[in-house]
């Protein structure tokens, strides 16, 4: 076995013109920081499930990323979290949605793995059981960041109608798939987090985690927390983290589709991995990225936009970052 | 083109023995009233769209199944409902979940798909877009039936620790697969609803509505509105409703999985949808049925329950309802 974990902090529009030296140098830092914590858990001999969870805790602790902590707002000015992670050895899940209080998204969906006879929970009967479980609550501005204020207030201002009057926003999506004024675009990044990873016990395991899109209507979830879209993980075939339109990643039942291509078909992961983020999701306008792991340790990270924060590390290698193309 | 409707009400533990005569008559009736609605559309030149939605807003409206009027209770005595609809001719869905005032969720769900950008709303967002789309919002008792409230303190008396104290309720499905005492099967059946069509210019659909588990944690949300899990319908495969332990059908991407099979491995439509529900669903503890529909107008309606309420009916001929194996 090659234990390794990889990570994403969603993809999106950035571009090296738009991003100062200095904040490229603290997203490399804080992507490293963030692949150390699961390489840790990976080199003691750790699960993928312990792995994963670790990643995405640092994730949504690291205000740079659209997480926990550095949530992006509704156009409430609210936050809404929702968080997924899935045990490749025996299918189990947890998964948790628009959820305004829980600190850390991702235990509350791993406690709902690990401690409930459910796997999907929303609202506040998520967070009614997140607190049984003795899981840190906060107050809903503990996830507000001052960037973050003023990207709400920037989209408000240059779209004041893109969370209201967009009334049949797939169809135009399906119509006009390159068109890069999408509502969609405004935020020009999709801030979900995710980590998928493999063990020295051959074990997958896949975490994602989010704050949502800029200016989203109240209540609106995306792919993140959906098993099969956004999050999936099975032994026999790979552990998938997505971060995009996570409409459009619901609709092709997109992480699902990579491993179902991987055993129906026999397609590598890097096959069945490109085919669904290259050709399935742009044919209904989809764009984002998506990291997968499978049992013998190959990796894929394919994006269709310009940038995706990412990195892996393997046990007994250095922690490798990347942003761009 | 064989324009045929599909529905079903619900799978468990019906028995001839425990269910009166005049109660079979009632069944079988109010699933003809449901099938008919649901032909006219189709008799009409209408779409699979129109004929699904047709059928699953009779099934809300009829107290004996556990969809809209009818629903089950939760823990807290509340109702919580939640609902789903594909279009395979385009892969656009909507979904909601978690509501308690929208008199027919799949109306609301419709809705989404058609006029919201996005295609997922939970709580009270999902209330809200549903109130600008000028839907019929009503107070939460209208739901209510005394034989519900019944059911509900039964389940309570006689498991009271049920919806708290299961603290591994996955594990133990898993390595209990045939237990017959497990709490999700104290309801004796899932009371999800749903229907499939395939219509006259070779469009399928699929739409699902329940009203969750008696007794069921507040905020838990099973497959019915998990595009991929308890819906899902494309063109290309199939049009899958389903209707059982929803955590299974979530963790097993059930009706994807049928649709990946036909167009993966060339299974047919009955050989992709019996695999999954006699294989891969009891592999993990999985109990109930489903409902599918393919391009070429085949049928299937497995269930691996005593009964399922179920009926399908094609233009020209008389619709068939059937509640037992």
């Amino acid at each position: 076995m090659h234990p390794v974990i990889v990570i994403h902090g969603g993809a999106g529009a950035m571009t090296r013109s738009a991003m100062s030296a200095e904040k490229e140098r603290e997203y490399h830092a804080a992507l490293r920081l963030v692949l150390q914590a699961g390489l840790a858990v990976l080199e003691a001999g750790g699960s993928a499930v312990d792995a994963v969870t670790a990643a995405v805790v640092e994730l949504e602790d690291c205000p740079l990323f659209n997480a926990g902590r550095g949530a992006v707002f509704t156009s409430d000015a609210t936050h809404e979290l929702d968080a997924a992670i899935m045990d490749g050895a025996s299918l189990r899940t947890g998964a948790i949605a628009n959820v305004h209080h829980i600190r850390n998204p991702i235990l509350a969906a791993r406690s709902v793995m690990q401690n409930s006879r459910h796997v999907f929970f929303v609202g506040e009967g998520a967070e009614r059981f997140a607190r049984t479980q003795g899981l840190e609550m906060v107050e809903e501005s503990y996830f507000s960041t001052p960037e973050r204020h003023a990207q709400l207030l920037r989209v408000q201002r240059d779209t004041p109608d893109a969370a209201v009057l967009d009334h049949d926003g797939q169809a135009i999506v399906e119509s006009q798939p390159a068109a890069p004024a999408h509502p969609l675009d405004i935020d020009k990044k999709f801030g979900t987090v995710g980590a998928v990873a493999l063990d020295a016990h051959g074990n997958l395991a896949a975490a994602t985690s989010t704050g949502g899109i800029t200016n989203k209507q109240v209540g609106r979830v995306g792919d993140a927390p959906i098993i099969g879209a956004g999050t999936y993980a099975s032994n026999e075939t790979c552990a998938v983290s997505a971060t995009g339109t996570g409409e459009m990643y619901i609709r092709k039942v997109a992480a699902y589709d990579i491993a179902a291509r991987m055993r129906y078909t026999g397609a590598t992961l890097e096959q069945a991995a490109h085919a669904v983020m290259f050709e399935e999701l742009p044919s209904i306008g989809g764009k984002g990225g998506l990291i997968a792991v499978d049992a013998q340790g190959n990796i894929t990270l394919p994006f269709n936009t310009e940038g995706m924060y990412r990195g892996y590390a393997r046990v007994g290698s250095d922690p490798v970052t990347e942003i761009y193309r």
